[in-house]
């Protein structure tokens, strides 16, 4: 059982920072949340959902006695406060973050931070299709994946902390380098994004009228937040053009497989992909 | 108001051909429907469901004295069947088929069809998910698009009675040509399904324990049957290819706006997508 924290600041109390207040509130995880945001209405809202128990539109005001401190903003926004704040901090406080990238955070506030200030990068794995406050829920990342990103450079002490935090609100935690994360994150997040994106761009004039339920489920994340998937994309370009590749050499393998009309090769390739699909989510009951 | 069809037989009554059989028997728009299969214990399932009047292990005893037959099975079997049956139906009879391509199809029963017997490819996009009898509904098609696909050798009368029979069900028909109709799901389902394989198929070691909702519904449809899926791109092979192409086309322009951080064209593919997809299903609860 690790020491708990008296005061929690989540600078962005959206769908995953709001999420996060409510688990901790509703657990009694911590001694107290104070949720910082730019929107005085959103903010009203946490405190009214019980996400909170108060409320600042002041960055450094909302950090400036927090023992942790969790950016949930997006990518762009992390940055930018986590620096801003970092004068503001007090000794041994610890700051993490729940971007969806990893490398660029953790390279940039390694080199900002002080040493009695103690980072730890995070990325909950959690409710990537809605936004906002009004979709938080206390339950959000119980059986979620909660991705911690340690360097050599991190407070072993802090880490562990971060990590019991998540776990007592549910998530398995894992542990992975930034970059470790971002190649994977590339395959399992960014490049079905990208392909998602295409399949809307590439229909023609009246395809629209000719959809199914297959496409809808398959686009479904070209529906998401335009600034936070630029972020994504931008803080991530090595391993998402890398997963681009990869991509085009499995699509280059079943294109081979039809153009040949070779129907064994291409049950294989079918048969893989749905028995490892199978594997994945086997509860799923919308499956074949 | 047209005349009604006394005696349907629906050959393969699983989740396309059960549904069918359940709409039209609620809603009594035909006198007597006969379900023709090949394992007892589903033709047993589909008379307790109500989804037929009859049953038949036995094609030729089943198709005998149709006044509509609708072929309801994989398409390798649609072709197979429907050169089968032909010596054996009755003039006037009118055959259709729910195969999800349609130019080969229309092409070999164009052939092999005599005279006085009635071919008119049909497609009702619908219930693509699951599979068999258990999963009919008599309301599958009510919203749907059922797409018709006559040619200039077609039969107008028996064109309008099954249009007005797929209306009756609740089903929006529409009206393509073979070839459009191919090019058309090209896009809108055969290229989203190999979109869908390709990203379990990239898919590393580790890769699988961090893959949250957004893969889920990306790859949904690669849980999807093997062979009746390889019939789809076997029989569409050309336009399948076009698709691939075009994708590839629409790929690299996103390839090449993140290799540039060109983060304003990005934006600009990206909000071009959400836009298309929210006015698509702007319903959808998970939009962001």
């Amino acid at each position: 059982m690790s020491e708990r924290f008296e005061r929690v600041t989540i600078v962005g109390v959206g769908l995953i920072g709001g999420s996060l207040g409510l688990a901790l509130r509703e657990r009694k995880l911590v001694g107290r949340v104070v949720g910082v945001g730019h929107r005085r209405v959103s903010m009203d809202r946490a405190l009214e959902m019980g996400a909170v128990d108060e409320t600042t539109l002041d960055l450094i005001e909302g950090v400036r006695d927090a023992d942790l401190v969790v950016l949930s903003t997006a990518i762009g926004r992390i940055t930018q406060l986590g620096e801003r704040m970092v004068p503001h901090l007090k000794g041994g406080c610890i700051v993490s973050d729940v971007g969806s990238t990893k490398s660029e955070i953790v390279r940039k506030f390694e080199e900002v931070f002080p040493e009695d200030v103690h980072f730890v990068g995070a990325h909950p794995i959690a409710g990537s299709e809605k936004r906002g406050i009004p979709f938080a829920r206390s339950d959000l990342f119980v059986g979620a994946v909660c991705v911690l990103t340690p360097t050599s450079k991190t407070h072993a002490g802090a880490a562990r902390r971060l990590a019991d935090l998540w776990s007592d609100v549910g998530a398995r935690v894992a542990t992975l380098s930034p970059d470790e994360h971002d190649t994977i994150l590339a395959r399992t997040s960014h490049l079905p994004h990208l392909a998602a994106v295409t399949l809307i761009h590439m229909l023609q004039g009246s395809d629209t009228s000719f959809v199914g339920t297959g496409l809808h489920d398959t686009t479904r994340v070209a529906s998401s937040d335009v600034d936070i998937w630029c972020d994504i994309f931008l803080t991530n370009r090595e391993a998402v053009l890398k997963a681009m590749e990869e991509f085009d050499t499995r699509m280059s393998e079943l294109r081979r497989a039809v153009e040949a009309g070779d129907r064994e090769r291409l049950a294989v390739i079918l048969a893989a992909a749905k028995s490892r699909r199978d594997g994945l989510w086997h509860d799923d009951p919308a499956k074949q």
